[in-house]
């Protein structure tokens, strides 16, 4: 995966020339965040599991998808720089809590988890 | 921000470990994202604009606040990394479009755009 | 309130006319809730918690924000009647116990509840 | 389908009784549909499109998707009733501009709409 650091500080940039920061206090980004991910979805809401692989690699859909995608990331992205937040470091302190939380012998193959 | 390659690598043998990959394809990713997104929404459902950046801050919100980021990221990096995204590329260039569709000298304070 | 049960006709009617039955699982229509409501959080992603009632009304985004809530009520109700929920009866259980769990007498005037 | 006037009423007296109004602006409202349907959705995430009708049946699950059901029916009436919305004419407006962008003859059995 590439650097996420640079594109922080182009992200920074493009909502300071914008002057959008007022506007972006983290109740604001949770919203934006909420609708971003609601696009994404709609992407896959006709597409079956079993053709949701397959749909995500189609011209066309693929482009959209990847579009949504960098929609979310942003939306994240500026709430984790807003309140101060390491997206890697709060990713990786929690999947240590959910690997305490489904031990691997316990949950292997079982979709029953929460 | 800390490097996301190692995490991504945690993650994957976090999924490995359970072999979880046959419930992940991108549908129920996007709908665990989904999920997700709403436990963070949550937090900052009942408190005002002016009060949400403190909220975030406030020990008790901001430890619950950091372990939602954190299932949200860990959604968003299992999507990326199940239909080969990079989302350091997907979020630079939809930064890109963006600058385009909101020009800086236009949009300049405006929270009127979409 | 208008009664809902022509418009439930309406509605089956509208699907039965495209056969749209096959598409229209729970699962894919929990993400259509899912995206429709997306669409209707982001009505008032920018606009602070005090401005919220006056943009409700305003002409404009008023025009936008019922064609979303009629949007998420389709996906809501045609949901429901997929898998045989009375709406009306899901609901007034769900606040007897919301009742019960959030005593007037101890929350009142509280925003804290989860 | 249950008429949902009396829930209204009863869904007014307990937010009345607690003082909470002062909590359900509009905006605040939108974020609690959106967390709520986050945890709706939840109930889907990882049940495959062919096994979600007899899992919305299955004991267990029924009973938290009921409740899930009812929490964003709260969610999505207090809206309403907060902005002086119809439900049933949201909806049944609706309708009728999706049977015109959607010509029953042109989209039978195609899931490829938006």
């Amino acid at each position: 995966m590439t650097d996420l650091n640079p594109v922080l500080e182009q992200l920074r940039k493009f909502v300071a020339d914008r002057e959008w920061q007022q506007f972006h206090d983290p109740k604001n980004l949770a919203m934006l965040l909420a609708s971003e991910t609601g696009e994404l979805v709609a992407e896959y809401r006709w597409v079956a599991n079993t053709e949701s692989d397959a749909h995500s690699r189609a011209t066309g859909p693929r482009e959209r998808i990847v579009s949504e995608i960098g929609d979310v990331g942003i939306a994240l992205l500026m709430l984790c720089d807003r309140i101060g937040v390491d997206l890697a470091s709060a990713v990786s302190d929690k999947i240590v809590v959910n690997a305490q939380r489904y031990p691997a012998e316990t949950f292997r193959g079982r979709a029953d988890r929460k």
